[in-house]
């Protein structure tokens, strides 16, 4: 496939990338869409640092903006003393490490950033040239990620099938689409809405839809009728993290859909791009992060519900392995009993 | 419980009454809730009827404001002939039928009002007053079940319980946590924000906060996780129809979510405002209307989805019975084995 073709979403290098000219970091705004595609412009480390906070890139984009943020700040102090430049890499790395303190993947990214920067001061080399292009390495290493756990998804899927996916997740999702139209099958795309934040009908559908693909948005709740109704083939979704023991971390809403999957006999598949997390003996062990519930009381700008009423926002939830019928992983599709296998090989 | 402390959506008589001073019908506006509270004043039948097409009121509002609607019929033709009097009744009959073609209660509301109509034309009496009188009633009687229905769900309640409730169940959902308070129970509820109507949100979670309960909003693919979470005690809404074999339809979503709470235990009663419908030997034979899918895709006046997005709207899902704990009528709580058995005495 053609670079060109791919969705804007989808392809990663599109999302992030240092704009040369104005020595800037320049991120696609994703809060801005489907309504418009706008540009998030970044002059220093601490703006990426921002921007990722604010959610300006979520996903796959958060890892490869904090490495750009690490090159900006190479950038600035291209003229700098080695002791300013050394100074100067080590506070982003650690400014962008905060920004999502249990992201495994930004971690050892930035660290190796830092590593390589170290040595660069050392030898008397360019260290902005060095780590912007580690940026790039680390954007062309996902996009790899993608398009191969899209492979393994298209293998899993039949000519006619409708897919629902929940949030959104990831290039994979796209990939997975395409590739098996390349194997001559024809794929629809169900999406929920995924509220509060509205990834489903803001991000995965627009990608969808600019790929071409016929994609039906319904609400959160909608799911499991549509299953009854013999409208879905396959459950597919990204996953948060996945546990040894097989359980799905996944946007919230994941846990409710995989239940109404189990019940009228559709497999449900989770992406991982990162593999098992082997800090996570069981799913019973995921500790669910809880964000401001002003998130589901508002809808965009309008309250949606009076004064005095609380509300709940587990970001995301657990599904057992029982209701999981296999992990597609980078090593390829796992059963969530064999998935701690993954490290066998 | 004293009239004046009712929330203003519970009291039904505050949702529609007649305005003798203006001569107008007088409808609450549901559709700007819970931002404002406004009225939507009706001039004549055929406003009447638009505002009930257009979902100014829903739900146990719809009959009360038909009802009204023909009242104003009469009350635009007091001077005038028998025959033209005869004539009115029977256009705005006829028109509020139009409203809700399948709304058996409606049906026979004002059917009933048209045989008093043609009985006082005939003995030459006051027309409007017997009718309106009819259409307060009615009203009145709405009331009454609503309370024997809260009546016989708060004897389902223990001390301490959170209900969640999807949709607006009508004025029962909040007489159940009243009653059951003046028994001595403490109720708390959770409400599913019921997209794209966002019914819960605006509606259910606005009576309950009025009526001083604590409320938790949380949304469509948040009630699994509160389930395992061990959140919420019992699940109990409003139902559409019930189908002789014990089967619910309801607002969709409820189906999912009686899905996660079967998997945890957790009983499902439906309230049921008229019984089960002779009409409906299964759930099976529930033809779920499908409503426009423009719905889907704004939300309010904000598109949340790009053009070339297909969305799927049905209004409402049926839960099969052996998802159902039992459902509540205004002759008591039946098993769905046994809902047939209402017919009986």
């Amino acid at each position: 496939m053609d670079e060109e073709d791919l969705p804007i979403l989808v392809d990663l290098h599109s999302n992030v990338y240092f704009d040369d000219e104005e020595g800037e970091v320049v991120i696609l705004d994703r809060r801005t869409l489907p309504e418009k595609v706008s540009e998030y412009r970044c002059e220093n480390y601490e703006e990426v640092a921002g921007a990722i906070e604010k959610m300006v890139t979520q996903s796959l984009g958060v890892s490869p903006a904090a490495g750009y943020g690490v090159a900006i700040a190479a950038y600035k102090a291209r003229e700098k003393s080695k002791t300013e430049m050394k100074n100067k890499i080590s506070e982003a790395v650690e400014r962008m490490k905060n920004t999502r303190p249990t992201q495994t993947s930004l971690h050892y990214l930035v660290d190796e950033m830092a590593e390589i920067a170290r040595e660069r001061i050392e030898g008397g080399k360019d260290v902005f040239k060095a780590v912007r292009s580690k940026a790039y390495e680390w954007t062309d290493h996902l996009m790899n990620i993608s398009r191969k756990l899209g492979k393994y998804c298209s293998e899993l899927l039949d000519d006619g099938d409708t897919i629902l996916t929940h949030c959104y997740g990831g290039p994979a999702i796209f990939f997975m689409g395409s590739l098996a139209r390349e194997d001559g099958k024809d794929i629809d795309y169900y999406c929920s809405e995924t509220r509060p934040y509205l990834q489903g009908a803001r991000l995965t559908s627009f990608a969808l839809n600019q790929g071409n693909f016929d994609v039906t948005l319904v609400t959160d709740g909608m799911p499991a009728h549509c299953m009854r109704k013999g409208l879905i083939d396959k459950f597919i979704t990204g996953a948060d993290r996945i546990s040894l023991d097989g359980g799905v971390a996944n946007k919230i809403g994941t846990y409710q859909i995989s239940l109404a999957a189990k019940r009228h006999g559709i497999p449900f598949y989770a992406i991982s791009y990162t593999g098992p997390d082997p800090e996570t003996p069981t799913y019973r062990d995921v500790e669910v992060e809880k964000r401001d519930p002003k998130e589901v009381i508002y809808f965009r700008e309008n309250r949606i519900s009076p004064e005095g009423v609380n509300a709940y926002y587990p970001a995301f939830d657990c599904t057992p392995p029982e209701l999981v019928k296999g992990i597609v992983t980078d090593k390829g599709v796992y059963s969530p009993e064999s998935v701690s296998q993954y490290f066998d090989r």
